[in-house]
C-alpha cells in the first residue's frame, strides 16, 4: 500500500488529488513554485517542498528536481495531475527506473498514444471510426496539399505531440493551408518542442462528444459514460456535461463500446479519455485519446458516484477495479463551468491578481473545486483558472437552473472572471435547447 | 405561481431557501435584524428589509412585522424555515387572513401536532406505536408520581410545546421526578410561554430514527427514507446521517408507512418529519413530529436527489408532488456535521466572532450549507451553527472517510469551532462500527 504520494502539480488539480490521499489515508506531498507559496495545495498537503523560482520549466516541470524531491521524501509514488508533466513518457519512464510508481498507464502506452498520428493508426486497427488524413506525419507542404485535394477541404492540421488547442488550424483552400502549416509548426515547435503536424478532414457542425474510461492492470475496462465538451472558444472547453443531450443509450454504448476496444488494443491500465466527434448524422471518429486526468473528470464522479483519482491510485498500486461495467449507472445530469480569471469582454484577456474577497456558492447540489480563497493572489506564470463549479440535478434543466443560480451567488472581487459569460450562457435559448455544435461561440453572441 | 417569497429566517436556512427560490425563478425578499446586516442571507437575497435591532422577539419572532413587509413588498408567500415561527399555527393563520401563501401545513395542522400530548392521541388513533405515559399533560405532581409508579422509573418529563431539548429532564426516582417537573416548568415558561409538560417511560439504549415525509394538497403522502440522529449532547442533534446503520430494508419500510399513516390521518399537507425512537429489539415508538423543515434536511436530499425545499414551495404553490413512492430511491450514504461556534474543550461553550479566515472544504461528495464568510461575525444573540458539512459516499465508510477529509481541511480562525470534535468523532472506533446508542456522547471521551 502507498504510505505517501507526491503531487507533481499545483492549483485545483493538486487540492483534488490530495483529497483522495486524505480519503484513502495516504500521506501527500507537494511541491510549488516560489510563486505558489500561498496556494492551497501547500497548505492542505502534509509535506511541502519549494521547487524553484516561477517558470513551469524550472518547477512543474522539472524532472530531476521532482524525482530528487520524491526520493527525499520516500514518496512512494507520484500523481502528475493533468497538464505538464502528466503525458511524458520520458518522466514516467524515470519514475520507474528510480522504482517509484507513475499514476498513470505504463510509459510505452503513453508513447504509443501520445502521438497522436500513430494513435490513429491504433485506432484503425482496433476497428474504432477515424477521421481521414494523413497517415502519420506532414512530409511536406507540397504533400499535405496533394493529400487535401484528395479528401476535400476544409482540413485541419493538428501537433502530433499537442493538446489543448495549440497547433491547430483549419484551412479551407490550398493558401490556407500553407500558411496554417507554418504557423501551426512554429507554434508545435513552442509549445511542444516539437514541430511535427498531422492533417485531417475537417468535419463540421459536430459536436465533442468524450468517454471517461478506466482500466486495471488485470485486464479489466470499464467505461464510465460521456462528457459533452462542445462548448468551445479557440478549441477551449469552456462547459462539460454528462449525458450528453446528443446521445442515446444506443450510441452511448456503441462509443463505450468502441472507446474500451481502443483500450483494450494497448492494453491501457489506469485512467484515460477517448475523444470524439460527433457529426449530426450520429456517426463519431476518433480525435485522440488522453493517457490522464482531465479537467472535467468531476462531472462524471457526479453522475456515477465513483472517485476517479481514488480509483486511480487504488489501481496504480495494484487493486482491481473496484466495480465492473454493470455497476455503472448514471444518475440525473451534471454540468461543469470552468471560473477564470479573464475579462469575457475584453475578448477573454487573461486578468490576474488578488482576490479581494470570495465567496464560493455552496448548498444542494454544487460541488467546487478551487485552490481560490479570500486573500489569494493568482499569479500571472500559469493558467488563469479559479474554480470549476459542478451542477447536478434531477435532468438537464434542474442542472442548468441550480447552475445558474450558483453563479449568480459567486462572489470574487478584485479579478475579472468569466461569471458573467457562463450566467449569460446558461439563459442562452440554443444552449439550453441541447442542439449546438462546436461553433456556438462563434455563431452566438453571449455577452 | 408565486413570483415572490419573504424568507421569515435567518443564517445558513435563510440562505438554503433563497437557493431554491432562484433555482425556481422566484425573487426572494430576506428581512434582518440590525445585528445580520452582513449575513450573507442579505447579501443573497432580491429585496431586503431591515425589521428591528437585534432579539429575536422584535425580529424574526415579530409577526406584526413580517406581515407588514410581506404586504409591503408584494410577498406572494412567507418560508419560515426552522425555528423561530415555523411551527406557530398563529402565524400560519395570520398569514392566511391576510391574502399570503404560509408555506408549510395547514395551521389547524400544526395546531394539533404542535401540542405533543395531542399528538401522541393521534398518533395512537393511527396505529402507530406511542410511548406509555400520561395521556394529555401533567395535571399536578402527584399524579405524576402515581402514573410514574405505574410505567415503572426512568421517565422523562417534556414540553408541550417543546423541542430542541428543552425542558426535557429524565427522572430516575420519586424525587428527581418532582424536581425535573418543577425545573422543566420554569424552562418551558421560559423558553414557549407554555408551562405544560407531559411524562413518559424514559426508554433507554435507544437510538434517535426519523422519518423525512412530504405530502401535497391532493392525498399524496410518501416518505423519504429515514435519518439518524441518534449522535446527540443535551438531546441535541450534532451528527445525523442516512440510511440509519441499524436499519434494514423490511424496518424502513415499517417505519416509513407508520409515518405516512400518522400523516394521513391529519391530511398532511407539507414537509414534516416523524421522530421515532428505536430499542435495541427494533421496536420503534413516536416520539414527535416536526411540521417544518429540519436542520439535518440534506442528508436527505444528497441520497434522494430530490430538493425538499423546492418540493415544498411546488406544494404550498398547489402543485403535486412531482414524484411518487416508487421513484425514492436512497442512492449510498450520506453524513452530516454540525459544525457550530463552540469550544468542545470548554463544554461546548458558545464562542461567537468574527471569523478572520474561513475557506470551506469542497471537491467530491461534499456540499457545504452556511452563511459564512471571511470577515463575517457571528452575533451572540443567535444559534451558534457556522456552517453544516455533508459528506456522501458510495458506503457509509467512504463518507465517513471524506468527511474527516473535508473537516481537516476546513480552515475557521478567529473562533472557536466544534471542528475538532467531529473529526475525532469520526475516527471513533464505536461510532466508525454504527453499533451505538443516544448516551453514546455521555459514555464515551471523544476529545
Amino acid at each position: 500500500m502507498f504510505k505517501k504520494i507526491l503531487i507533481a502539480n499545483r492549483g485545483e488539480i493538486a487540492v483534488r488529488i490530495i483529497r483522495a490521499c486524505h480519503e484513502l489515508g495516504i500521506s501527500a506531498v507537494a511541491i510549488y513554485s516560489e510563486s505558489d507559496r500561498d496556494s492551497l495545495h501547500v497548505k492542505l498537503a502534509d509535506e511541502t517542498y519549494c521547487i524553484g523560482k516561477t517558470s513551469a520549466k524550472d518547477t512543474y516541470l522539472n524532472i530531476n528536481s521532482i524525482i530528487n524531491i520524491a526520493i527525499h521524501s520516500k514518496s512512494d509514488a507520484i500523481h502528475p495531475g493533468y497538464g505538464f508533466l502528466s503525458e511524458s513518457s520520458t518522466f514516467a519512464k524515470t519514475c520507474e527506473e528510480f522504482n517509484i510508481s507513475f499514476i498513470g498507464p505504463d510509459y510505452r502506452i503513453i508513447d504509443s498514444l501520445g502521438d497522436k498520428s500513430n494513435a490513429k493508426e491504433t485506432m484503425k486497427n482496433a476497428n474504432v471510426p477515424i477521421i481521414m488524413g494523413t497517415e502519420g506525419e506532414i512530409e511536406s507542404k507540397e504533400k499535405a496539399v496533394e493529400i487535401a485535394d484528395e479528401i476535400g477541404y476544409p482540413v485541419i492540421v493538428k501537433a502530433s505531440a499537442g493538446g489543448g488547442g495549440k497547433g491547430m488550424r483549419v484551412a479551407r483552400n490550398r493558401a490556407e493551408l500553407v500558411h496554417a502549416i507554418e504557423d501551426s509548426e512554429k507554434e508545435a515547435e513552442n509549445y511542444f518542442g516539437n514541430a511535427a503536424l498531422y492533417l485531417e478532414k475537417y468535419l463540421e457542425n459536430t459536436r465533442h462528444v468524450e468517454i471517461q474510461i478506466i482500466g486495471d492492470n488485470y485486464g479489466n475496462i470499464v467505461y464510465l459514460g460521456e462528457r459533452d465538451c462542445t462548448i468551445q472558444r479557440r478549441h477551449q472547453k469552456l462547459v462539460e456535461e454528462s449525458p450528453s443531450p446528443a446521445l442515446n443509450d444506443r450510441l452511448r454504448e456503441e462509443m463505450g463500446s468502441a472507446a474500451v476496444r481502443a483500450c483494450r488494443a494497448v492494453n491501457y491500465n489506469s485512467l484515460g479519455t477517448v475523444e470524439f466527434l460527433l457529426d449530426a448524422d450520429n456517426k463519431f471518429y476518433f480525435m485522440e485519446m488522453n493517457t490522464r486526468v482531465q479537467v472535467e473528470h468531476g462531472v462524471t464522479e457526479t453522475i456515477t458516484g465513483i472517485d476517479l483519482i481514488k480509483e486511480q491510485i487504488c489501481i496504480a498500486q495494484g487493486k482491481n477495479l473496484s466495480f465492473s461495467q454493470g455497476d455503472v449507472k448514471g444518475n440525473g445530469c451534471a454540468i461543469e463551468c470552468r471560473i477564470n480569471a479573464e475579462n469575457p469582454y475584453r475578448d477573454f484577456m487573461p486578468c490576474p491578481g488578488k482576490i479581494n474577497k470570495y465567496i464560493a456558492p455552496g448548498g444542494i447540489g454544487i460541488r467546487i473545486d478551487s485552490s481560490a480563497y479570500s486573500g489569494y493572489t493568482i499569479s500571472p506564470f500559469y493558467d488563469s483558472m479559479i474554480s470549476k463549479v459542478i451542477a447536478w440535478g434531477r435532468d438537464r434543466n434542474e442542472a442548468i437552473d441550480r447552475m445558474k443560480r450558483a453563479l449568480g451567488e459567486f462572489v470574487i472581487e478584485g479579478v475579472d472572471t468569466t461569471i458573467d459569460f457562463h450566467k449569460k450562457l446558461m439563459e442562452n435559448k440554443i444552449f439550453r435547447s441541447g442542439n449546438f455544435n462546436t461553433k456556438f461561440l462563434e455563431e452566438n453572441k453571449i455577452l
